[in-house]
This record gives structure tokens, sequence and C-alpha cells, in this order.
């Protein structure tokens, strides 16, 4: 079936040459290549019923406009710009307000401590015993105590602080979200974003806060349309006001009971796994320790622990090579879901780490940044059908690509690759968990003709290459169902398609 | 046979895991994964002699000094910055001092006004009777007349103005070369590209300049070690002093006799021939004349204009399927050699141009930008073996890409596509012939192990794809040989490759 859009851009090739006479012969081989290439790319094999169809054309009238005027107005489009200048114009967008609306099945990559607005997070700490303060790197810690913290820092109780510095607010808001200004390069980036999770852990990994947090997080996410989430967590140790620590078991057990409170609240909300991910820094004793903890976790919660990865700035960190010896000893039937090739250098350690995952067996790439340049891994991926998170907001904000014109995925989208879009740490620059990277790709990314289809496309590998069971799996796929089917009325019933169709 | 480099990676490979026991498949399956990569990549065909090891070796130690500091300090490494802002670092790095020695065979994407250097450009400026005027949008322009030009602009008499004026060359020579400062987006730097067209234009078409610049073209090609020239020119009419301009046929036959005579004093020069380029904006009545003028042209010059291009901004200006009617009325002979997909925009006009280009059967395509995003097209360029003209430095002032790192031709390096680099233009952002682009593309685009055989494959590439008839080709692959092997002497006794050999 070939959908309205396509029909349009059929058209629009038939006729830009002003009816001036061609001969038949290049015409009819113009659209073979088109035609393959469309044939070959991501969504095409979906097809649209005429609900679908109806929707779509509205959706695409909205695409078109922006995407039209981008390329007559580059400094205009947003994609080419960074996200941390234009996403409040995102937000305004009609194709972002369609996006948003839509079921996007689930989420993949992202972390933990990185997930609830910083506006939220802010509401946390007018908590009672909070005590804030600046490290020498003039970074902000936070910790909840019974009495005054050790004498490492300065602590003081936030509480009295408030009383003496009015601004106090603003500035620990300004410190949860990455600051365009301070960017100078990729390790400078990095560096702040990583100070950033040093501010938010002593926030969130306070136990009472912590329950709070998570379900904050799991609401954000159901607001975005999200079905389940398969979260990348170190399993960090939540501690209580006397400063005990609750053992790592304990810890993620309190995250699962949350997540079971809010699943029976939320019917269709098919819940939270758990990638186990610590940093990627490991000491051989530190690595032994991971080992027995991965264990541990997939012992006490086997089917909501679905996998291991590593975290971290990979062009810094040991590469996935170094530590292969320590993969070797996880137990056979570990699934991992590495972080690979998030890097724009070629023939270094980061971007080998994409053969290392693929020879593990990875179950999905997170990033996959640099995998044009590794062909022989992009075959194992596409027959293998290892799927790869993109993450575009998190890439251009960490500095890998300005202009997401020239994301990678483009070229992954035209070769009809296993993508799903993710969101890596929305919070860190103030995005929804999905909205805003579906936006981006659907805009930036993806060809001008892509469509409804392969919104759809996305949403449907995020059941098929998830962590579901095949039980959950048919679940999700009939829960998704309905909804989509919600989704195709709500967007032909929005204000903006019903004026489309009133003027046409 | 496997070069020094290759060992020196293999070796890395096995010790970079400190020994830690892993499994002999792990490892083998690993080796052969990277293996099967390294064949498949550019250059790997490529066999290297005693000598060339000695070479290579030399070669690569200076280039992993460079790239390895880079990926420890990103700041600091030069693709990854904006070339008008490294140009001086990029011209005393030891790569590039080597690569500025090497035999390059031939320069292919170079367009005809923009080859010669500002510091000899500013030469001519000191030609009797240059008059000079500033226009509305605060553009130079020249003319020289034997009496004052018209009166739509006020021209005066450089000569004159310069004892008025001590900054004045000062500003012409600024106003020859792309400011960095002014660059906001794309189309800003496209209009101030060319703008700069505009100034030089009056001064190279003057006859009697135009014959002191091509020689000083010839001669800055001929030492940045270029065997011959394959230009794209619009045949712009020269004129002389008293207003009158020579016709088209008699203009390009002042620059084949410049050309004659320059060969004739450099034996081991091949000589330059014309891709003949007007720009992409044609009226209906001016395409009309464009056939006329190439096919003038070609019965003029038939060994040496060796087809046919557009030139100019692609997204803005008509498509090649706008144009393909026209194109339609070319003599059935005609090589086309167009510019292509030099966009980062995905299923616009600017993009499907590539479709077009392979549909003409471009021999070669300029830029190929957005190839990646064309699978279908990209299978074709692989099968029929049409070259792809890369212009890295080209790229990026003009706004395509900010970082090399993310330049597509490392996949096109990577599966071993027919490139060669070219440099667009380089004198308006004061880059040397070809040197620039290729140490750019040797360190900033090909993989870190690309060594001596990628360098060794551009230059080959170079002269299978040229527009040379077969006896041509022989003799530049002779001429070619002998040059590569002094430049292999030159390379292991240069003083570098001395004093490494000392130490190690």
């Amino acid at each position: 079936m070939i959908s309205f859009s396509i029909l349009i851009f059929l058209f629009s090739l038939i006729v830009s040459n002003d009816g001036n006479p061609l001969s038949r012969s290049y015409i009819h081989n113009r659209m073979k290549i088109i035609e393959e290439e469309n044939k070959m790319a991501f969504g095409s094999s979906i097809g649209l019923s005429p609900a679908e169809e109806l929707a779509n054309q509205c959706l695409m009238k909205a695409k078109f406009d922006e995407v039209d005027h981008g390329y007559l107005h580059p400094t205009e489009f947003l994609p080419a710009q960074n996200y941390l200048e234009v996403s409040k114009k995102i937000k305004n967008s009609v194709v972002y307000q369609m996006i948003r609306k839509m079921p996007k099945g689930g989420l993949f990559h992202a972390h933990i401590s990185s997930m609830l607005p910083p506006e939220e997070l802010m509401k946390f700490t007018y908590e009672p015993n909070l005590y804030i303060c600046k490290t020498k790197n003039l970074v902000y810690k936070f910790v909840f105590s019974k009495n005054p913290p050790g004498k490492k820092c300065d602590w003081k109780l936030l509480s009295a602080m408030r009383k003496r510095d009015p601004k106090i607010d603003a500035k620990i808001k300004k410190s949860l979200v990455l600051q365009r200004s301070k960017f100078e390069d990729l390790n400078v980036v990095w560096n702040d974003f990583e100070e950033i999770f040093d501010t938010v852990r002593g926030i969130i990994t306070y136990r009472p806060v912590f329950e709070k947090y998570l379900r904050g997080v799991l609401e954000e996410v159901y607001k975005d349309n999200i079905m389940f989430v398969e979260i990348r967590s170190g399993a960090s140790q939540l501690y209580e006001l006397d400063g005990r620590y609750l053992d790592t078991v304990k810890s993620v057990e309190v995250a699962f009971k949350i997540v079971k409170k809010f699943t029976n609240e939320h019917p269709d909300f098919l819940g939270m796994k758990m990638i186990y991910s610590p940093h990627r820094n490991p000491s051989p004793e530190r690595l032994k320790e991971i080992v027995q903890t991965y264990m541990q976790l997939k012992a006490a919660f086997s089917d909501k622990i679905i996998g291991f990865d590593f975290v971290g700035q990979e062009d810094k960190l040991p590469s996935l090579y170094s530590v292969a010896h320590v993969l070797e000893t996880f137990p056979a039937d570990t699934q991992f879901f590495f972080h690979a090739g998030e890097t724009n250098w070629y023939g270094h350690p980061s971007d080998l780490n994409l053969v290392d995952a693929v020879l593990f067996n990875t179950k999905r790439i997170g990033h996959g940044f640099a995998l044009p340049k590794h062909p022989k891994v992009m075959e194992i991926v596409k027959n293998k059908g290892i799927a790869i998170e993109i993450n575009p907001i998190s890439n251009q904000v960490l500095k890998l690509v300005d202009d997401l014109r020239n994301h990678p995925a483009s070229e992954f989208f035209a070769n009809n690759l296993p993508v799903v879009v993710s969101s890596d740490d929305p919070s860190y620059w103030d995005a929804k968990s999905l909205s805003s990277d579906f936006y981006e790709t659907f805009v930036g990314i993806m060809s001008r003709s892509a469509d409804l289809r392969s919104l759809k496309q996305l949403a449907l590998n995020s059941i098929t290459y998830s962590g579901l069971d095949d039980q959950e799996k048919h679940a999700a796929k009939k829960i998704f169902k309905t909804k989509w089917k919600e989704y195709m009325d709500k967007l032909t019933q929005s204000k903006y398609c019903t004026e489309i169709n009133e003027t046409s």
C-alpha cells in the first residue's frame, strides 16, 4: 500500500521538472532508484489503514511545513541547533506536540539518576534534614542526615542556608542541568555531566526520597506515553537518615516495590526492568565484585534484571577488550546490552568496542555512533538483529555531533537497521523522557519523506528488541494496538488536523 | 604482505588486555572481524616494498604521535577544529610536511578562480590601470581599464587610493579569504564565498593578468607535487584594457596556450584539462546557450575539454532533475562530472541530485557528502566505479560538518569506495592545492591505522579515475612510479626519520 505522503512525494518528482519533456527511460530509471531506496528504508514494510492514512496526512503536513521552512532558512531549523538552546521552541512545535501523544512502546537507554525534570528534583530539596556543601571544584553535594555529616566538606543545613541566601534555589537548579555556555569540548562537557551525577546522587539515594523519585520517574515516563522501561542502573546502595546503608539487593528491592505499586495502579503500564550497569572504570578487585553483584541481583530478581552493561565515557575509560577476560566469567546466559562506539574517533579503543560488543552477543548496542566506520560490525548487527539504541540529543549536547542532520542514524534508517530511539539522561538537558528525541529523529535525522510508518516502526521495534519475555511481548503488543488506535483518533480529531481538513 | 603498522596494530590488540587469559575462540573471532575490516578498507590491496615499509614506519610514527595526542586531548586535535583557525598549526605538523612532499597524481575538483594564494593574487593589484570600487553590499570590485569605468559604482584608481589609504592593501587581502568571525550559517558563508568570486573575477579575467594568474596556479600546483589538473571552469570571457571581450573559445585558447608553455618547460607535468562548469542558476535561454558553448568548446579543444558540470550552492539552486530535459540534449558522448549531494539535508532536491548524477552516468561525483543516506546510489557508485571527489576543508569552512572526524568519507574509506581527495577553492581559505586536504583526510577522516598504502591509493585513484586517455594514463603511471620512488627516499632520508632510526 502506498501512503499519502509517498504519493505526494512521487507526484512532486513528476511535476518538479515543470512539465518539460523527459525521456521515458530516464523517468523510469529515476523512479526505480527512488522506489528501491524507499523500499529499503525504515518503516517501509508497514501498511497503513485508512484511519492511519488520514492521521499521516495531517502529521506530514506539519512535518513538511517545518522541514521545508528549514530548507529555506537553515539557521531556523531546530535539529541543526544545540538542544539546550532550542528546547522551548521544540516544545512549541506542532510535530512535537503530535509526537508527545504518541504511544512509544518501551524506553531502553536511560540511566536511573537522570530521569526526573529539574523542577521535580528541586522539590526533594525541601525535605527536612538535607545538608549541602560546595566542594573545592565548586560542585554542590547533598546528604540527608540526622546529625551534621563529617567535616571533609563545609556542610550546612539547606533549610538554614535558604534563609541567608535567597538565590540558593536558583543556583542549585542551575547545577542540575548542563549549561551550554560552559561547553568547550567533549571532555569538559563530560566532566560537567558527571558532576551533575555527583550532585544528584546524595539527594536521590536517600531511601525515602528515592521512593518518591522513582515514583516520579514512572509518572513522567507514563505521561510521555511510554509503556515500559528497561533502565540502566548501577544499583547504588540507598541510605537512611542515620547513615546506615541498605545492601544492594535490598536497595534494588525498594525500587521494584515502587514499580509494582505503580503497575498495579496502571494496568496499561508493563513495568520496569533493570540492566545492571556499573561504571566503566573498574579496578581488578572491583571487577570481581561487579560479577558477584550481578549474580546476586540476577538470583534475587531473575525476571527483572535482564542483563549487564558498563557506563561512562568510552574515550577515556578502559575498553571492553581490556576487561574481556572478566566478561568471559559472567554466567553463560548473561545478556549484555553494551554501550559501544559512543565516539567520533576511528581506529581507537572506543570505536573498537563495537567489535567486542558483538563478539559478546550484545542484545542491543548503546549509541553505535561509530558504526558506519565498521562495515563488518554493521553487517553482523543487521544479520543478527542487534538493535541500536540511538540517543540523538545526548550525542549533541555531549559534543559528538553539532548538527543532527549529520547524525549517523540517517544511514541506519536508510538501510533499515533495527533502530530504537532513546534519551540517555533527559533530565540533565531538561528533555522529555522520549518525545524530545523522537522529535529530533523524525524531523532532523530521518528523510523528509519518512512518515507515520517510521514512527510506528520505532514503537514496534521497542517491543521486538526488548528484554520482555514472550508472554510480556504478547501483552505489550495488545496494549500497544489499543493505544495506537486511540492515538490515530487523537491525531485526526486534533484542532490542527480538523482545521487542515476544513481548508483542504 | 602485512605492513609494519598493521603488525604494530595487531600486536597492540594482543597485548592491550595486559596478558589476562582470554579464550582462544574469542581472540580468533576478534582478529577475524578486524582483519576482514582491514581487508575491506581503502588501500588494503596495495603491498609495500621494503623501502616503502621503512618510509611507512616513519610516517606512522608521526601520525600516531599526532592522533594519539588528540585522543587524549581532543581540543588540540586539528581536524576537529575549523581550518581557518588552525591552518598555521597544520602547516607546522610533521605529517603535513611529509604529505606536502608526496606525489599526489591529479587534482580533480578545483575551481579555476580560487587556486592562487591571496598573497600572490595581491601582486596583480599592483599592475597599472586597476580601478577599485566598493558596492552597496560593501564588496570590493575591480576592473582594469584605460579610461575610468562606468558610473554605476564609485570607481577609483587603486594606485591613487593607495596613497590616501595606507590600510587599503590589508583590507583587500582580507576580502580575498573567508573570515571565520563572520560565520553564522551555511547561507551566510555561501554568500561571503560567492562575494569573493565577484571580487576576484575583475582582477583575473583581465587577459594579461589571467595569463600570469594561470601560470601562477600551475606553479602552485606543481610545487604541491601534483602531476595534472582537471579544472572546473565557467570559461569566463577575458577582457582587454579597452573593454573589449574575447569570445569564449578565444578566452579558453589563452588558457591552454599558457598550459602548453608550462608543460613544455616541465616535462613531468602532464597539463590541465577542463570541465566546463557554468553556474547552476540558469534561465531557459541561458541553458540553451550553455549547451551551445559546451559544443563549441568541445569542437575547438576536443581532447582538453573533458566534460560538463554545474557549480553553485545545491540547496538553493535548481536541481539536476529540474534541468534534466536540457542535460538530455547534450551530445550522447558527453562525460558529466556532477557536483551532487553537497548537503546535509535528506530527502530534498539537493541530496536527490545524487540519483540524477548517476542516471546521467556521471564519471565522478563532486562531494557526495549525502551519499550514505542513499544506499542504492552508493551501490551504483561502487559497482560502476564512480569516483567521489571529497573536499574536506571546503565542507568544513562552508559549514556542512564542523568536526572532520564526522565527515562521511570515513565510511567511504571503510568500504573502499573509489575516493579521490580534492580541494575545491583552496585559496579562499588559504590552503595548499592538495596537501592541506590530504592532511585532514589522512589524520582526521581515515582510520588511525590507515597508512602509506592509503595515501598511495589516493594518488593511484587520481590516475585511474581521471579524464586522461589511455596513452596519457600510461605516461602518468610511469612518471608517478619514478616520483614515488624519489618520495620514499626523501621520507626515509628526512631528518625526522633518520632521528627515529637512530633512537630506535
